[in-house]
Order: C-alpha cells, then structure tokens, then sequence
C-alpha cells in the first residue's frame, strides 16, 4: 500500500481533528501519501481530493469540528454512487480509506469494502453509542459541555429553588444523559434504556423538597423525550414548577479534551495500522483499556451496551 | 447609621456575590453592622435576616448566583407587605438597605424609601438594561458565555456548512444580542431596538453562500422573536435549511468574570458609602468610566440605550 | 459495621469531593452513619470528626480541593500517633475508615488496619502514579489545565515563532507529562522513565524549524529535571533561544472534569461496598475498565506502570 | 487613499485578530484595499506584505495570537531601516498604515509618520500600560485568565490552608496585578506604583490565620521583584510557609473574552477612518467610554495613570 485515504462522514465530533492527525502523520511514518477527502463521502463522489502533507495538519489537535468537513450523502447509500467513489479513489491512486464517524458511515465502508476497497471505521461521535468501543471520540468533550452547562444553571436553581429540566443529545443511547447526570449531580436521569415511572420522580421531587433541597436537577436524554413534553407531564400531575433548557448543538462543538484528543491519535494511529496489514472491514476501538479492532459489521448489527452500573449509582447517590 | 442590610431580587446574575461581599465588609469597615437577608423581599418580610461577618462573605467572590438567595414576590408590590417589611427593618435594627437587582426590585427599593426607610439600589442583571449606568453586574459574564456556545456552535456550522440561529436572552435590550454577535462575528443580529426585514436577512445569506462563506450565524434576542419562529420564517422565504439554537438558562450562571467581580465590589462599596450620608433613593451605576450614583426613579421611569454604534459596525464588519 | 469515617490526605486533587458525597451517601444508603474528619490524619489523632448528612455533601461534586481538607503528619507516622487514632475513632465510635490520597496516605491505613482497624484507600493524586489502578482521581482535570496553558502558550509561541518548554508535575511518574504532551501536539516530552539525548532534542528543533515549524513545544516532568535548567542545557549546546513555563500549583486545582466526578463517585462508592464486608487493606481501582479492589500494600511495594506506547506514538506523530 | 497596510507589533496579545479583521473589513467597506505585513517592522523592512480580503480575515475573531505574526526588529529602530520600510509600502502601493501594539511599537509608527507615511496606533498588549486610553486589547483577556488560576490555586490553599505568592505579569504598570487581585480575593497586593511595607504584609498575614482564614493569597506584580525573592523576604522575618506560582506566558494566550474582542473592533475600524482623513501620528483609545483618537507621542512622552482607588478598595475589602 501507498497512498490511502481519510474522510469524516456524519455529526462532527471534537478529536476528529486528532484522529485526521494521526492518520496522516502515521501514514507518512510509515512511508504512506495520505490524501484527504473533503465532505465526506459526497466528496469522494465528486472528487474532492488533495494530498496532505504532515505541516497541513499541525496546529488543527485542538481545534473542535473537522477540517476535512462533513456532509450528509444520499447518493453514496446506492451502489452507483459507491462505484463511482472507487472510481475516484483509483484515479486518485488511493488503495484504502479511513473512515471516522458514527455507524451510519461505517455502512458505507463495509459497502466499499466489500466492492474490494479496503476501509477501516474509527468511531468518530459524541454519543458513545458505538458497538465495540468503549469509547468513541468526541463523548467525554460533549459530556465535559454538559457538566459545565448544569453547573451553571444549578446557580440559579440554587438562587431561585427552582426544578430544572435538561435535555441532552442522545437519540437511541443515554450514555451522555448517565455520566452527565452523574458527574453533574442530578437528581434524576431519564435515558432511552430504561422506562421512566413519572409518579417515581414526582415523588423524588417533593421529597428532596422536603428535605431541604435547594434545587432539583432532572437530565432526560432526548431520546426519551423532550424536555418541554416532560415538563408538561409533571405539571399536569403535581404542582411543581419546572424550567427547562434544551442544551441542543453547543454539545458537537468545542476544543476537545485531552481524552478526545489521545483517544484521536491512538484510533487514528491504529487505523493506519490495519490498512497497512491490507485489511478491510475492521474497525476501531478501546476495549477494556486497549486499543483493538474488530470486524465493522458488529457496529451496526448489535446493540451498545449502556453502562447501567452508573444508573443504579447514581439514584443512590442523588438523595 | 449603625446597622445596615443587603438582599438580592429578581433574576440572579453573577457577581452578585462580589457586590454582597462589598457591602458587608465595607460596612465593616467603616464600623457598621451589616444584616444579609435572604430570598429577596420574600425574606424581608419574613425576617429571614441575619448578620454577616467578614468570614461569612470570604470565598464568594468567584461563585455564580447568589449567596442571600432570590425570589418573586407578589406580597411585596402592595403596601401592606412594604410596612412589613419595614416593621422587620426595625426589629433587627437595621436603618438602611442596600438592594441588588433589576428595575424592578429598584421600584421596590423607592416605594421603601418613600416610606422613610432608605434604600440604595445596585444594578443586577444580565441584560445590561438599566437606565443610568452604562454596565450591570452579570452581563460580561452572560456575554462571555454566549460567545462560547457561538464558538462552539460555529465549529459544528463550519464543519457541515450550516446556517444557525441561536436565540439569547434579552427581552427590551438588545445589548447581549448585540455584544455577542459583534464579538461572535454573527452574519446578522436581530435586536428589540430595530426592525428587522426578512429580505435582507436572507439576501445576506445568499450573499454570503455565494462568496464562499461555510457558515452563517444568526443571532436573535428573545425580544424580537423565538429562535424556531424565526427559522420557520427564512425558510418560508427561500431555500435556506437553519439549526436553532436556544441558549437559554446557562445565560445567567457561571463563575463571574473578573470584570463582574470588579463592578460588583465598586458598586456594593459605594453603596454603603451613599447609605452612610443617608441618602436614600440612589441607585449606583458606572457612567463614562466612573462610579456614580443618581436618582433612582431614573431607572425605572426612562429608557435604556442601547450603543447602537455596534449595531452598524457588525454590519459592516460581518461582510 | 454502623458507623465509618472518610478522610482526605496528602496533596490534594479534583474529584476528592466527589469521593467524600459517594462515600457519605452509599454509606447512608446502606443504613451507615458516615463521619468527616477534617484535616486527614492530623486531624483524626486530633479528634476533629463530625457526622456528615447527605446534606451535608450536596453541592460540592462540582467543587475543586477537598472539603475536608488535608495535611502532612509526621506524628501519624509514629505507632504512638496511629494509636492515638484509633483511640480517637473508637471514642467517635467509628468501625471503619476510608482514606482518600497517594500511596503515602495508603501506608498510614495499612498502619491502621495492621492495628485491627480495617481502613480502605481511594487513590486521589493528579500524578496518576499508584500501581494497581489505570486511573487516579484528579488525573483527568490536571491533565486537561496543562493541555489549556499549552494551547495558550501556543498562541504566543505562533505567532512569534519561539520553542517553549513547559515543566509540568510528575515527580516519579511521566504520565501527566506523556498525556499532555501527546494531547497538546508538543514536539518532544521528558519523562522520568526514560534518559534524554540531548543532541535528539536539538536536533529535532532544528529540523522542525527548516520544516517550516512556526513554534516549539517541549514538555518536561519536573522529576526529570527543572524547566530552567533544561533551557540552559539547550542554549549551552546550540543557538536555540527559548521560553520556559512553570505550570506549578494551578495543575492541582479547578472544579473537576466529568471523569474524575465519575471516578470519585464510583471508587467511594466502591470503597463502602469493601467496608461492609469488613474487610480492612484494600484499595480501590480502576483496571481494564472496571472498578476492582485489590490489597493496598501492592500500591507501595509495587512500580507504577506508565504507558509507554504513547511515547512512541507522540514521537511518531510530532513530525 | 486607496491602499492601506496593517501589522502587529511587540508582545502579543488577544484580540489583535479581531482588530486585524476589523481594519481589513472596515477598510473594504470604505473601498480600500488593505494589506496584511507578516512579521511586524521586521517583515516590514523584508516586503512580507499580502493583499487580504474579507474572506482571509474570517474565522480569526475567536483565536488567540495574531495572523499577521510578530517580531522584534533592531533594524527598524535605525532610520536606515524606517527608509527601507517606507520603500516597501511604495513597492507595495501602500499610503498608509495601521500598527497593533505596544508603546515601543508607537515610537516606530511615529518616526515614519515623521518620514511623511502616515501612520494610526490600536493599542494592543495585555499590560493596559498605554497612556492615552482607558483600557488596551488584550488586557481582559489576561486579566480573566490570571483569576481563574487564581481560583484554581485557591483550591488547594483553601485544602492545605497554605499562602501563596501569585506572580503576574507588569514591569512598569500594575493594572494587572491590581485588577486581578480585587477580583480574585487576594489579601495582598504588590505594584510597581506603590512601595510595599513587608512588616504590614506578614501583619496582614497573621492577622488573617488568627481570624481564621484558611488561605492568604499575595500577588504580586512582576515589575516589583519576583516571586520567589518575596517568599523569601517574608521567610527571612517571619515563621510563615509560602508557596510561589509565577503564571508566566499562559497570560498572553487564549481565545479573547467578548470586550477585547469588541475592543478589537471598535479600535480597528475607528483606526481605519482616521487613516481615510489623511491623517497619521494618531493613537486610538478609549476614553471615558468612548473611542477616541490622540496625538500619539503621548503614549510614549506621558505616564500611564493606574486606578490607584482600585488599590484602596481592595485592601479594604480583603480583611
């Protein structure tokens, strides 16, 4: 092998940049050309091709979002458009691809995979919500977002005795809401994992109350619902007045953490790796405290397992 | 004067503590007694009073809200709750109040005065809305976290060449809309203080689209319209996909700047100098670099100005 | 067992706080009464022990330092002074006692459990250096202070094209050094577990500068040696000029990141689970991913392993 | 005037990309063509000049350093070198020129103001040292970053009950020193305008333990002696422990705060109209909370004037 190819395809995520980082330099240690693919796998459609050089992604580690751009892409979901991205890749001389982003990209590269490009995924998204990982780049800088957001309003909730409603990103996984609610003291976490007994956190909410509680904190994934529906339910059925903050895109943004940035460079590094070795499908992860891979088709078929030791803790630790 | 009081009111807004702290040492300083009472005109006529040492203000002045609590209170606008609030004055001895907060807790403030218990207001509030005083305590610190949820957002915008719209407090003023979109180099800053004219906005966008710009920020106090009302109605206009951000609640918390810090211990300081004189029916404020103070009623019965000079420089800034 | 104590000891770290609340609150929710002793072992020969409600630990996850304080002891270091406390403890009526600090502090409870008190430790240091755990408490926010002050230095050393060197903690252990230094992009790290060359070192300056490098980073740990001392080796051997940046006492504070807040919650979590079985000289960890205890003497007898592969990837990447 | 030029000078500071921004749009709005010099005088003097459009200055307003590099540059201070400059800008078309900097920068800007080629000063240092205006670009921002090392150190004073000597920047103005520690609770407060009393600061020290505060925190300005020359001073006359943190060059750096970011543009743009009347050896500032344009020889003829009421207050407020 010896040119390849990264792309970033989906929801940015911060680290992104490391993991393009390392892909590059490693590339380049090892004797590669590594070019990167603008906007994702529409850019690979049309071509949007250009070589990088080690200078070209210096100073980018710290820096949130992706500097080679993302893009949604219809066309690529056909097998025309697959075919005419192996097109481009060959007349790029490109001979493997790093992929970084969530399951939905890894779909396309077991897709180019299997018409004999070999491609490897690195789990790029701040959901955490990747089968086989651990962890995926971009989760702790998101949850660090989340923790400073509710630091910040238990202020007022302080200030005001006030009930606060936080809707965090999480469509499918409550990972964000859990170490969030955690980590950030909730009383209450609702996540897509579990169901909620509305009566449960009522009762909570007018216990705490009682006790001396000068703020309660309810974290609801938004998965779960949304946090103005689920103030509703609870004015409906108790008088509690509740506020509600919709945390929304804040949570993509931002200059990653440490963790997000080694996280980066070891995946990116890895990756490197694989696609040395001439394979493809593979993809990458931290799993019990090392770097692995794995086949690619287990990110998409099976379930992420939440944590839900953190669950159980954390409602035994918010009394 | 040997006994004095401090209380916050209305909306919390950090710094509020530096300006607590100021007035109780302060006070100490010149050899008064200084109460703090707390929740707001609530506790004042429930007797939630109690004195403050210098200890008991020492590490505050780095924490968001408010140490003396706040509350609405409607018992408090009628003058029945006003000779309450006077008569437990009088039982804890105090002879003057000092009272942090927005307009409203200043008409507060007068109706006490003119009932011949003299009152000092000092300017607390995010939304830098205060006539006579050219900042308020908590709006650099809620200015300051705005532009970095835009520059996060902006990550995520420049990544998937996004227009967002991101919906920040201020109900009459414009100024954090205003502030922040000039220092977050938004597109363009919708403002209570002007209308707007959907043509132009989208003409912008298109504009911008076309001269290679890979991201477009919006920015719209809560004044002119909401965040999503806004969207629906660009996208009602022309061809333009937006992202809604409402930023919401984070707005008022957070540990204060240093430039918060400072105007809340300058103006809790000459608070209790005014008392001193007893003089009553002040309001403390910086104008033109200097700590002043004025007539009270000024703030509430004239307009605030916002500096519309920024509101044509961002035009001319964000081409 | 019905009543435990929870102390903090050695240097402090973030997320001790969040120790102490999962301690008190786990303890409380297994029907224990939980005392706070002020001061670590000084103040537990001392006799400042106070029963702690969940009240009592609310508020504080958030906070950096440690409730509880700390402080060197010489006396605990004698039998007289660990006799004296565990008079103190029975007096107090305590059965077991969790010590949250460095491996320092795990020698005074295994004293303690070796007099028939069983004690369990928490490992709480930013140097991230006790063997047996992947993870100390603390660890997680230093490391990201020092990837803050690299970026800012970066600015400086940017825009006028310099080489800083940036000492960092780590007397015995290189990971803060490694982890930053791979997570803020710097060029060359020392670290106390392996020799220097110099001439390597300014060799890969002078390349990196013919490169088209704009600015130098050189993380040192100060166990290897002092950040002014290596600049006077460097200028001593070659025409380099160069900064040098102390990062000293901040690394220790600042309210802690998520994971430490998780961390913190699930090692005084676990440590109570330990307690209840009565079972005295175990510390508490983090190993391939999940929370273990294990016997406390191997964290004092044992090496601490750094992770020397991101070493070599730093290197590898830092072209 | 048809083409103008702008550099940046001296140390940097945040902020000066959002003035370089403002002078490049401001500059297009009026019909200009502005150039960016690379490198301050230096690149001057090399003809490291480059025409910039709006599109070249987008992005910017949020990072730290300066686009346009800096540089010390002996050649310029000869007027051998101002003629070589001043033959570049006619090279380059240039007819006048906007120089972001320090005092020191100013005398440079004179002199070829002085050789017919009209020049306007922005004031950009972290200092605030400059004689004529209120306050500098990139004062804030530093400010903000020294309190919250300030508050991170209090952690561990606060844990430890230690006193720390705080080092910031300040050879000849104490702004810094002054600001920050009103606003970071420092008990002590050293500046090069005033002579310090070291029996009154051990007093103050002891008092305080005796009163019962858990940390006393000095700063002190780096212009009055350094750091660890007052730890030992006090040692040597009293049985007090203290703990140096010199903060160093992480001052200079970081994204700006929104008011230098404001600062940066008000003073860009107002620099660029003075320009279009033909008119140079101008300074801009602020004064009394308004933009203002001065003879520029004052910077660098005058004396700073330090708030020196900020002194008295803080010392009445940190008992």
């Amino acid at each position: 092998m010896k040119r390849i190819g990264v792309l970033t395809s989906g929801g940015d995520s911060p680290g992104m940049n490391a993991a393009i980082r390392a892909v590059v330099r490693k590339g380049i240690f090892h004797g590669l050309e590594v070019a990167g693919i603008y906007q994702g796998y529409q850019g690979l459609i049309e071509g949007k091709i250009e070589t990088l050089e080690a200078r070209d992604v210096g100073d980018i580690i710290q820096r949130g979002g992706t500097k080679l751009y993302s893009a949604r892409c219809e066309a690529f979901k056909t097998e025309e458009g697959q075919l005419k991205a192996i097109e481009q890749m060959k007349k790029h001389g490109l001979e493997g691809l790093v992929v970084i982003g969530g399951d939905g990209s890894y779909q396309g590269a077991m897709a180019l995979t299997k018409h004999g490009f070999p491609c490897v995924g690195v789990p790029g998204t701040i959901d955490n919500d990747i089968p086989g990982t651990d962890y995926t780049i971009g989760f702790d800088t998101a949850l660090n977002t989340v923790i400073e957001a509710i630091d910040k309003i238990r202020d007022t909730a302080t200030s005001h005795e006030r009930t606060f409603i936080i809707e965090v990103m999480g469509r499918d996984a409550g990972d964000l809401a859990l170490w969030a609610g955690l980590s950030g003291g909730a009383e209450t976490i609702l996540i897509p994992e579990d169901d909620f007994d509305l009566d449960e956190i009522i009762d909570r909410l007018e216990k705490g109350r009682k006790r001396g509680k000068r703020h309660s904190i309810i974290i609801v994934a938004e998965g779960v619902m949304n946090g103005n529906a689920l103030a509703d339910l609870i004015t409906s059925k108790a008088d509690i007045e509740t506020r509600v903050s919709v945390l929304g895109h804040v949570q993509r943004g931002g200059s990653p953490t440490a963790r997000d940035r080694v996280l980066g460079s070891l995946f990116g590094a890895h990756a490197v790796e694989v696609l040395l070795q001439n394979i493809g499908g593979r993809a990458v992860g931290m799993k019990n405290h090392q770097v692995v891979d794995y086949d690619m088709t287990k990110a998409f078929t099976t379930k992420h397992e939440t944590d839900m030791s953190l669950y159980t803790l954390s409602k035994e630790l918010s009394i």
